[in-house]
């Protein structure tokens, strides 16, 4: 009861819009602290208005500052606007930029601005979950729009912001790699896709070759990939951005997708938590247990084969 | 009886380096097929001599004409080669590439060689594992050299070649992304860096900006990446990569680092194969299940979070 009574207050706090709330609530997750479910478990039927876009892309393209001066934007508008940066190489994670140091600590003193970062290397499986958890808190304390970042143009990259109900890919003149994945169809195609540092020469040749991928994949009934030229450090073309993610909202509200997409990705998250869990459990098991040492030593001495280990592995599992 | 009296001669054919045998092996592991794990089973203590070489990159660097060069290379000194193509841009999958069509067929004439593909895209977990069971395959039908090819520079596409004994990443002129990715601690800094198409004129800015980014991770007691310039099409540089593969090998032969690389590899794959059985096992549980199905859909509708519903489907499936 005590344990109950010292947590209610917390999710109160929390879908008030307590700024502390909020970030006690991310600790909590992060460190994958019991309550940090429980909380997440109290909040979720609150959840499900705000607006979860990702943010996509290999690092260096500036992605961090698009997202800081895109907060900006919304702020204009009076929006509530939570960032959630899952990125090794970020700014949110290594302290201040230096061309955007103003800009940055600006929303640092705004309250309608939550910040936050997680650390990325290494537990790309279970940080997917753990980033979910983070959006629907930040979902629950009321936030207008969540943003996401993450960075790669691999598919663990991606599962990261898939449960965004828009996904942007930012680019750069020079993105040859990221045109080649998106062309070889190694990447799926974005919601939305931004050349940033446009006043590089080559900007044109990049959005060349962006039009000429989207041509192979473009279906007239869908939605019409738009690809926008920024300068996020002196905030060129951010508006721009603002609406397309509007604009592909409205779209997918009226085709009916979102609904779809959203049932789609919780289901998915449902299976990625278990299956996360899961392996958590049988590592945890097989660390410092004799037996798996035991079994795990006769498959590097080639005695005995990874899958016939594996199997032995789910059976000791599903016994113990 | 019958079913292993039809299974131990592909196992004897397979050991015997009967290509057919390999082919057939690799169709059974491909499909699932209980029969394709039983024959890794019994081949498995024959594993262990081949050499595993993992390539990895971006589309379009030419990694595919790259393996082919260096195959001619290393058939020039009779080792026996073959070649697990994992990657949907490669013309090992699509077919005989424009410029390469000779050098391809050459090979394929070639007993000495054996090229094979899987296609990669949705299944990047299980692919890992089926990969890993295919190179196993290889090295029992006495092949010398075991080259995987995989595709992108996310963490999921590094998993695939992570068994291998040596990796080399392929870039090119213009692969700005990988170079941040690797800049970033995004990439693991792979044993060998080959920047093909060096005869752009870009060339010697890539492989300085490589050089820079190695610099920066330099371990003086360490292996040092070698920085390898190649025109794969023409054949330039590949003798070199031959050499540093070799040079690799002998270096993590003596500081004993590729017993321990490979018992850590083994190692994760038992847990990797044993995780990705329970996925497919839940998801076969869940699919039509009505029970499932309601709980997911009180998911979708936010009555019920998808940890607490994650939870309640791990408890039913160590039930049932």
């Amino acid at each position: 009861m005590t344990d109950v009574a010292k947590k209610a207050p917390l999710a109160e706090r929390l879908v008030a819009g307590d700024k502390r709330a909020l970030a006690r609530a991310i600790t909590l997750i992060e460190s994958d602290d019991p309550a940090g479910w429980e909380l997440v478990r109290e909040v979720y039927p609150r959840t499900g208005k705000a607006r979860i876009v990702g943010f996509t892309g290999p690092p260096g393209v500036g992605k961090s500052t698009l997202i800081g001066a895109l907060t900006a934007e919304l702020r204009k508008g009076e929006r509530q606007v939570a960032v959630l940066s899952i990125d090794p190489s970020s700014p949110f994670t290594h302290g201040a930029l230096l061309g955007d140091r103003i800009r940055l600590s600006d929303h640092f003193l705004d309250p309608g601005v939550f910040i936050r970062s997680m650390a990325s290397r290494g537990a790309l499986g279970g940080l997917s979950e753990a980033a979910l958890q983070v959006a629907l808190a930040m979902d629950a304390a009321g936030k207008d729009d969540v943003l996401i970042e993450t960075v790669g143009v691999g598919q663990a990259e991606i599962d990261i912001v898939d449960h965004a109900d828009t996904i942007v890919l930012a680019l750069m003149p020079g993105s040859g790699d990221s045109i080649q994945a998106l062309k070889a169809g190694v990447m799926e195609i974005p919601d939305v896709i931004v050349v940033n540092k446009a006043d590089h020469p080559m900007t044109d040749t990049m959005v060349r070759e962006v039009r000429g991928v989207l041509a192979l994949s473009h279906d007239p009934e869908g939605w019409k990939v738009p690809i926008l030229r920024t300068e996020a450090a002196r905030g060129e073309g951010v508006a721009e951005l603002a609406e397309a993610i509007d604009e592909h909202r409205s779209f997918i509200e009226a085709a009916g997708t979102l609904q779809e997409r959203r049932a789609r990705n919780l289901r998915n998250e449902v299976l990625g938590i278990a299956t996360s869990r899961m392996r958590r459990r049988m590592e945890a098991t097989a660390a410092g247990d004799p037996a798996t040492e035991a079994l795990l030593d006769r498959v590097v001495s080639r005695e005995l084969d990874p899958a016939s280990a594996a199997s032995e592995l789910l059976e000791r599992q599903s016994n113990g």
